[in-house]
C-alpha cells in the first residue's frame, strides 16, 4: 500500500486512487475562539472553532468530568445550488444532526474527560464551501482547534494535565467505477452511493466506521481494501495536523 | 466460527459470544397495513409496518421510480425509565433521525426502485419494548413487512416484476469485557461504548457498517472478529426471515 | 333497558343496539412499566402504561399532593390509511391534545391526590390499531394500568393508603340510523356525526360527558336514551375490569 | 323552573341560581370584518368576527360545499395575572385548541354547508377580558357575527339561499356549593371543578354537551337539573341574539 | 411650521399635510391590568396594557434594576383582509418582532430602571383595528398605560420614587405625492414606500428614527422637512397624553 | 467636515471621530455563488453571497418583476463569547430578522425590479467575525456581490438591461463620550446605547435611517452632526466599492 495503485478508471480530478486532495490547515483563523482553524481539503473549506466554557451539561454535574460536544452547519451557498438556511426553516436536518453527533463522539474518543475537569468544550464546524468530505474535514480540523484550546487551558492553568490522549482524523473512502479510492470529492460522491467514513486515532485505532452502500453492497474484499486506504489517508492527515501545530500560532 | 467461542468472561444472560437472542417474527400483527410484523429479539419488540401509497416525493416525480422510506419511534415506556414523547416535545431527537435514515437506506439497498413503479412504501418501526438492538431488529423486521407488502402488490397487479433483490437484515456486535460478542442486549449495550451495527444482504454483501468506539478504539484485529460474528448473525437472521415467510399469513 | 332493544336498522357488525364489542384486557403486556395493559375492544387495541415517578409538576410542589396525567398517541398505521407521525410533523393535533386531557381528567376524578403523596403517575395510551372508540378504550384500560401501578406502590410501601376511590371507565354512544346505540365501531363512527363519550365511575357517577351533534342535534329524549345505554355499557366495563384484575399478573 | 330557585348558599355576585349575568351584544364593533360583534357577559368580553373568503380547504374542494371554522385566543392581560402570549411561545395550548374546535363544530351544526357554496367563513373569537364562560360567550357572539356575515353575502348575491338553519348559543352550568347554578363567573368557575357547557339551537336541540367533574362526579339527578338550567339559559340567550339583530347595524 | 402647509396634492382623507388624525385615549379600558389604555388614531385602535410583575429577567438579576419590555400583536381581522393568526402559525413574523422591540426600547428610553427596583413591566399592544400607524399608536398609548401602572406602584408603595423621566410618543411621517406629510393612514401607507417613524420625548429629544425609502430615496431636504413635521406631531401627542391623564381614571 | 474633528475624548482604537476602520473587499471569496464577497471592516468580517435563481415568490408571480431578498446569520463563535446557534434553537432571533429585512430593503431600493425579470436574487450575509457594525458591513458587501451576480446575468444574457440604479452602502454613527463619531467598533457599540445606522445611495439619497437612543435621546443638533458624518462615511465606502469592482475578478 506504500505506492499508488494502478489507476484503471481515472478519477475526475486525475488523482491516484490512494491520493488525498491538497490539504491546508490554518490556525487562528478568527480571533475570539480558544481554537480556530480553517480546514481545507481540495475545494472543501470548514471553519472549526473550539469554545471553552466553565460548567457541564446537567447529566454530568458533580461528577468532576468535562464534556466535548459539536455542532455542524453549512452556509446556504456553500453548495453549487443554494441550500435553505436551517435557522430560517426552524430545524436542523437529520443529516446535520447525524454529522454533529459523529464529530462529538469522535473527539470524545480521544479525550480523558476526567482530566478536563468541569469544563465544556463546544466545537463548531461551519462549512464555508463544500466539495465532498465535509464531515471528515470537520473532524480533522476540529481536533486541531481542540488541541489549541486545550493548550490555552494548560497555559492558563485552568487544567493541569493534558486530557488529550491521541490525535483523531477522518477520511472518506469509496468505490469509484468499481475500484476502491481515497477521499471522494463532490463529483465522485454524487456519482457513487457507496462510501465509507473512517475515523482513526494517530495510534492506529478505529474510532468510527460508517460505511453505506445504498447501491451495490460491499464485498468483504472491497471492505478490506477500503480500510487499508483509510488507514493510509488518516496516517497522512495525522502528519499534516502535526505539521500545522508545529508552526507558531 | 461454526461453534461457540470459549467464553472467558460470561455474558450477563449466559449466552455464548456468538449466540443470538431468541428471535420471533410474527406476520400480520395488525390488520390495516400491507405488511405488519412484530419483530422480537430477546426483550426487544418492534412493530414494523409497511404502507403502500401511490405517488413519490417531489424529487422523484416523473422518473418512473418508486421510493422506500422509514420512520422510527419508541413508545415512551418502552424503556426502563420513561422517555419523553417526541410528539409532545415537538421534535425527533438526533438519534431517532439517525436510525430512521439508516432503516430507509438499508431497505433501499435491496430494492430495484425502477421495478417498484411510482409507489412509495413507507416503513414505520415503533418500539413497544426496548432491550438493546432496536435499530437492528427494526431493519430485520421491516424487511419482512416490506416482503409482505410487495407480495400483495404483485398479487394485486399493482406491479408486475418483483423489485426486491435480496433479503436484508442487521445485527449488532461489540466488545464485551474485551471480547467480541454478537447481539448486545441492553445491559451489555449500556456497559460498553464500543459497538457496531452491521447490515447485510442474504447474498453476503455489506450494506451498512456503523461502528462506534467512544471508549477504547477498535484494533484492526477486533474489527475482523466483529465482522465475522456479524456475518454469522446475519446469516442466521436471514434463515429466520425465510422461516417466517414460509408460514401462511 | 335489561334486554336488547329491537333492532330496526341492523348495525354493520350485527350487534344489538345495547351490545358492547368483545373486550379483552391483558395486564403485564410490557415489562418495564409499573402498570401495562393491552386494552382491546373489537378491532381497537390500545397499549396503556402507567409510569410512577417521584416528584410533581411545579404548580403542585410542596403541597403534599400527587399528580396523574396522560398522553395519547396513535401509531401511524393504526388506521386504514396511514396518518402522519406527530413526532415527525413536530406537533400534536388538537384532537390528540383534547383526548389526552380527557384521559387525565377522568383518572384524576377517581384519585385522592393527597393520599398519592408527591408522586406523579404518567399514563401513556398508544393506539396500536384503531377501530373506533379509542379514547374510551384508553380510559378503561388506563384505569387498570393505574390500579396495577398503585398496587405496586402499596406493596413497596411508597404510599400507605390506597388513593383510588373508585373504578372509572368510558364508552361511546350515538345515533345510528336514527336509533341510539352503544359502542360505535369505526364504520358507525364515520357515518354518523352525532355521538357521545360518557365517562363514569363504578359508583354510578358521571365524570365526563362529551356529546357532539355536528349533524342533527340531539333531542332531549335521545339524550336520555343515550345516557341509559352508557350506564349499561359502563357497568359492564367495570365488571370486565374487575375480572381482569382478579387474574394473577 | 320559571322563577328563581331558593338560594340556600348565595352566589358570590348575589345572582339567583338560574340567573344569567348581564349580557350585551354590540354589532359592527370593528369595521373590516363581514360580521363583527363585541359579546359581553358580565365581566367577560369577547370580540367575535366572521370573515368570508372564497374557496374551501383541500378536503372539501370540488364538492360544492362551504366551510365554517373558528380560532380562539386570549389577549395576554385578559386575565387577572398575565398569561403568556401564545404567538410568542410558538404554540397554542391544548385548551385553546379544544375551545376553537368546539366553536367551529357548534356553528357548523346550524349551517347547511351545501347552501353556503364554496366559501369559507372564518370565525375569530378573541377574549379582551375574561371573567368565566369565555367559550360560551364566544359561541353565542360568533353566531351573531356569522348571521351578519351571511346576511351580507345574501345582500351581495354571493349566495342565493340562507344556509343558516337555526340560532345557536351556549351557556355554562355547574355545581356551586352542591347546588346547580347557571352561568358561572370566574370566581365560581375557579372554586368548582364540576361544570358543564351546553350548546343548543333555538329549536331546542342539543348540539354539544361537555360536562366535567374532576372533583365529585355528577349524579343522574344533578345532571337533569343542570340540563334544565342550561335550556332556560340558552332560551334567554337566543332572545338576546334576536334583540341585537333587530337593531339597525 | 405653525400653520398648515399649502396642500398641492390633496390627501385621501382631506387632511392638511401637518394634520394628525383624530386621537382618542381611553384609560381603564379593561379591568385587570395595572394600566389599560385604548389608543385610537383615526381608524387605528390599539389596546395597550401594562402588567407589573415582581422579578426581572435572568440577565438583570441581582443588579437592583427593573425591566420594561413589550409584545405586539394584531387580531386576525384587524385588517381589511384577514391575516393569519400568529399563534396558529406557531411563530411571530419578523415585522411583529421588529415592532415589539421598538416599543420596548422606546419606553425604556424614558424610564430610570434603577428607580423601578426589581420589577418587570410587561407592555402588551394588541391591535383591534389597523388603519396605518399601529406601531406609533402603540408607543403613544403604551406610555399612558405605563404611567398609570407606575402611579399605582407609587400609591401602593411598591416603589418610592417615580422612575419615569419624560413622556414618550411616536408619529409617522412620509412622502405623499412628493410632499412631506404627517401621520399616514393605511391608504397613504400602502401607496408610498417612503415613510419614517419618529419617537420623541416630551423634552424634545429623539429616541428612535426609523426611516425607510424602498422606492425613491429621501433627499437631505425631505429629511429635514419630515423631522420638522414629526416634531410638531409628537408635541401635539404629548399634549393629548397629558389631557387624558388629567381626567379621573 | 473635510478634515478630522478635534478629538476631545479619544476613541478606544485611536481613530479620529470621522475616520472609518480599515476596509477590505474581497470578491470571488467562494466559488459557487454568482457573487461572493468577503467584506471586512476593522475586525468585522462578513461573507456576502448573491445567488440567482429563476422564479419569484408567489406574491409576485406573473407580474414580470424580479425579487431581491436577504438572510443574515452569525457563526456561533463570531463573537467574544459563544452565541447559541439559531438552527439548533430552532428559530431566528428578532435581531436577526430585523437585520435581514433591513438588508433586503436596502438592496431593493437600488434595483429596478422590472428590469430584473422573473429572477430572484437571494443574498446571504454570514458573519464570520463580529466587531461592531455587522449590519452595515453586510449591506456594503452585499451590494458588491449583487453587482457581480448581475454582471454575470448580463454577460450570460439572462437579462438585457442593467437593473441596478445606484450603489448602496451603510455605515453606523453614534455618540461616543458625548461626541458624534463615525463607524463604531464593538467596544464603542457596547458602551453606548445611542447609535444610528444610515444607508445611502451613491447618488446621495437616504435609503434607511435607523437611530436608537435607549439612553440619552439625541438632540436635533446631534442628529445633524451624525447625518453629516454618515454622508462622509458612505461616500468613502462607495469609493471603496468602486475600487474593488475595478479589479479583475
Amino acid at each position: 500500500m506504500s505506492q499508488p495503485l494502478a489507476s484503471l478508471s481515472p478519477r475526475p480530478d486525475g488523482r491516484a486512487p490512494d491520493e488525498l486532495r491538497p490539504v491546508s490547515i490554518t490556525r487562528g483563523f478568527t480571533k475570539y475562539a480558544e481554537g480556530s482553524v480553517l480546514m481545507e481539503a481540495g475545494g472543501t473549506r470548514v471553519l472549526c472553532t473550539a469554545s471553552v466554557t466553565p460548567g457541564v451539561p446537567p447529566f454530568l454535574r458533580g461528577k468532576g468530568e468535562g464534556w466535548v460536544t459539536a455542532e455542524y452547519g453549512m452556509l446556504p451557498r456553500a453548495t453549487g445550488t443554494r441550500t435553505d438556511r436551517e435557522a430560517a426553516k426552524g430545524k436542523q436536518t437529520g443529516r446535520t444532526q447525524e454529522i454533529q453527533r459523529l464529530i462529538g463522539r469522535s473527539l470524545r474518543a480521544v479525550v480523558d474527560r476526567r482530566k478536563l475537569g468541569e469544563f465544556t468544550i463546544q466545537i463548531d464546524c461551519d462549512v464555508l464551501q463544500a466539495d465532498g468530505g465535509t464531515r471528515c474535514a470537520s473532524i480533522t480540523g476540529a481536533w486541531v482547534a481542540l488541541r489549541d484550546a486545550v493548550d490555552k487551558m494548560l497555559r492558563e492553568h485552568m487544567i493541569e494535565e493534558d486530557p488529550i490522549l491521541a490525535q483523531v482524523s477522518a477520511v472518506s473512502v469509496g468505490m469509484w467505477e468499481g475500484e476502491p479510492v481515497l477521499d471522494f470529492n463532490y463529483i465522485e460522491d454524487s456519482h457513487s452511493d457507496t462510501d465509507m467514513n473512517v475515523v482513526m486515532t494517530s495510534l492506529g485505532g478505529f474510532v468510527e466506521i460508517q460505511g453505506t452502500a445504498e447501491g451495490t453492497p460491499f464485498t468483504e474484499d472491497d471492505l478490506m481494501k477500503l480500510l487499508a486506504l483509510a488507514k493510509k489517508g488518516n496516517a497522512r492527515l495525522a502528519e499534516l495536523q502535526r505539521e500545522a501545530l508545529a508552526k507558531p500560532l
